[in-house]
């Protein structure tokens, strides 16, 4: 008997109709003989509805009460499937966040979990119930309710099944696995079999939507067996994301990413003295807001200028911010932002045995006359940032020089 | 300066601009000196949306899950209205039913507070913040979520005024007082400018939709001056809810309240033994549904009818519950079920001394061939149940039998 963690997004459980197939998808389950316990996100649209309420009353609405209000979009959907279930005669419960005890730090918006109980949910699997916990939410140690950021029921998801010692953790989603690329952009993408927790890692922090970051990150300090899969087709496999094994290194690039929620800010006419960068990105970084890339020029009177990418959703708030600093260090220029670009990487374990992967990718681009605003690398990665409307095209190229259609050119067991 | 709970139902935050006006009302009272703790409903129309998904999956949703589902339209209400008392720059904070610790027993759907510590009310307020709660919920001693039944905020909010002993708790409303009827049927019905407790109370569970019973009770109990008043009537001068004085008792009848939530359900045949009515209504408390007249007539066969009225919400649940139990004790015939019944009423603290009033009740609705099914008194009300299509005829008659309309047949200062 195993015990599995199903994790269904807010486009599975859309409507009323969506919820009671994926009831009878966790029913199958149970009666297969899994001990199952299910995370949830709000139903599709939900979310940004109240994001919407808040909007009409004011620009940056205040974190604490913005994730109290966008923390009931779970609970709906999760006490809706649970009726569901108990409808189906499952002997189901609903739990919040806080009543499995995910407690977070303070970072509203995109709280990260510090420890996990799950008592209620073992109470529940040892009395044989369907336990059905609400996703995306904790309590930080105030008891104010958090959130985790966009896909935060993914993390939830993957840390109780940490917390469990589950067998597998089975995110369904509206895609039937980690593709090459996005297959709305490329028409011959292929779905990936499997993928090492670090690339996976790479593609979700590079705007590969299918999986939180913070999810893979958790999946792969505890080791946990993670399967993306599609909630409407029965018949997909979906793709394994595993420890790294020896066919994956034989793969020089296993996806091309991309992310159009991107932002960047200019700060120009900087007095070149030691620790100016330091005070600025320590300000930013006490707002909670993450700074991708940074570069820094120094022109020849002796002034710099910084520029740094973001995402664009926190653009506005780091805006204010930015100029307040700017003016601070006395700044001569005026802070410029530019929502207009988008990233474009490659991302594969393969890179760190391969030279020359970086000059191929710059020439591609290059061969399309698309200009490279940024670059940035990790062993595993290559990243440029570039003109948001080169994005669909930049990808189309990248998939098409690393051959990533043809899976015999990739592995021989894949 | 005084400290003053304001509570606004749903149709006052019903959408995006109201819940604007509130925050601005808010701020008046606190710029005029006031310390001010607020409670808020649902925005109107999404606790019925919720129901209605519920009832999408099933016919009689668990409660437990109800709950949590249910409480979601307090949490999204209380965090918008305190994010535009925040754009106000009003220093505010949103606290769930939990965060104010507010415990409650576990009869889930209609729970009854046990205790309420408002600790972090109580330390907002000593930092000079506006605490905003949602009202309606609370968490039982196992942490589940509850919720109070309809209209259950007004018992947050009294509550609350209670536990911080606050000098005043106005109910903001959608009609500017109590009246001496329900204005939609009765023409020339009149505002009260005060009315005591006790008869609040009965009107208030007699049918009166401006305050839930329960609020009233705790109210009485702990002696928290009531001020029921209109959101939208700047000049309204609303109705107090107060102690019993020596004005009140000249009233004869302080108003007449109606019904039309009302089933009745009838067993015949069963044995006249000792114990049965015992064994039927502890299997119905059981399921905390609330019975509310009982009338039992036995036959000269030596079998009993025994009929009952309760809230026509809960008469499916009752009635699948009594057509079991009516089997059990060997009862001869159908269990049957009547909808199509209302509850009238007249209530006033001068009934304690005078006579003959129970009599030209009687007679009013005869006069008008209006059959009584079924009669409740207590010292300070006389409650008819009748056919539902009489509701209006009797309300219209009984107030003008009373003299209601007319404020000097009443007391001389009223």
């Amino acid at each position: 008997m195993a015990l599995v963690v199903h994790k269904y997004g807010g486009t599975s459980v859309g409507d009323i109709s969506k919820i009671k197939a994926v009831a009878e998808k966790i029913a199958e389950a149970k009666n297969a003989g899994d001990e199952v316990v299910v995370v949830v996100s709000a139903m599709a649209g939900e979310t940004d509805r109240l994001i919407g309420l808040a909007h009409q009353i004011c620009d940056i609405p205040r974190e604490r009460e913005l994730d109290l209000l966008l923390s009931s979009g779970e609970r709906i959907s999760c006490s809706l499937l649970t009726l569901a279930l108990q409808a189906l005669g499952y002997n189901a419960e609903a739990f919040t966040g806080r009543q499995v005890g995910i407690v977070t730090d303070s970072a509203h918006t995109k709280a990260r979990i510090k420890r996990i109980t799950a008592d209620r949910v073992k109470t529940a699997i040892e009395k044989g119930k369907i336990a059905v916990v609400a996703g995306f939410q904790g309590i930080d140690e105030a008891e104010d309710v958090t959130t985790l950021g966009r896909g935060g029921s993914d993390t939830t998801a993957v840390a109780l099944a940490a917390a469990l010692n589950a067998d597998l953790c089975i995110i369904y989603t509206d895609v039937d696995g980690v593709y090459t690329a996005d297959p709305n952009i490329v028409a011959d993408a292929r779905r990936l079999d499997k993928i090492s927790y670090e690339e996976m890692l790479e593609l979700a922090s590079l705007g590969a939507k299918v999986l939180q970051t913070r999810s893979v990150e958790f999946a792969k300090k505890y080791q946990v067996p993670l399967l993306v899969k599609s909630t409407f087709e029965k018949e997909g496999k979906g793709t394994m994301v595993v420890e790294e094994d020896r066919d994956m290194e034989k793969v020089l690039v296993a996806g091309v990413a991309h992310d159009k929620n991107q932002a960047k800010i200019t700060i120009s006419g900087v007095p070149d003295r030691p620790g100016i960068a330091g005070n600025i990105f320590s300000r930013i970084a006490e707002k909670e807001i993450v700074i991708d890339m940074i570069i820094q020029n120094v022109s020849d009177q002796g002034l710099a200028d910084i520029s740094f990418t973001l995402p664009r959703t926190e653009s506005k708030k780091a805006l204010e911010l930015v100029k307040e600093v700017a003016k601070g260090i006395g700044a001569k220029e005026e802070v410029a932002l530019d929502t207009d670009i988008a990233k474009v990487s490659i991302v594969g374990v393969g890179m760190r045995s391969h030279s020359g992967v970086a000059a191929r990718m710059f020439s591609a681009l290059a061969a399309e006359n698309i200009n490279i605003l940024m670059i940035s690398t990790s062993e595993i990665k290559i990243s440029c940032v570039i003109e948001a409307k080169y994005t669909e095209l930049a990808v189309r190229t990248l998939h098409k020089t690393f051959g990533l259609e043809n899976p015999s050119l990739v592995t021989s067991s894949m």
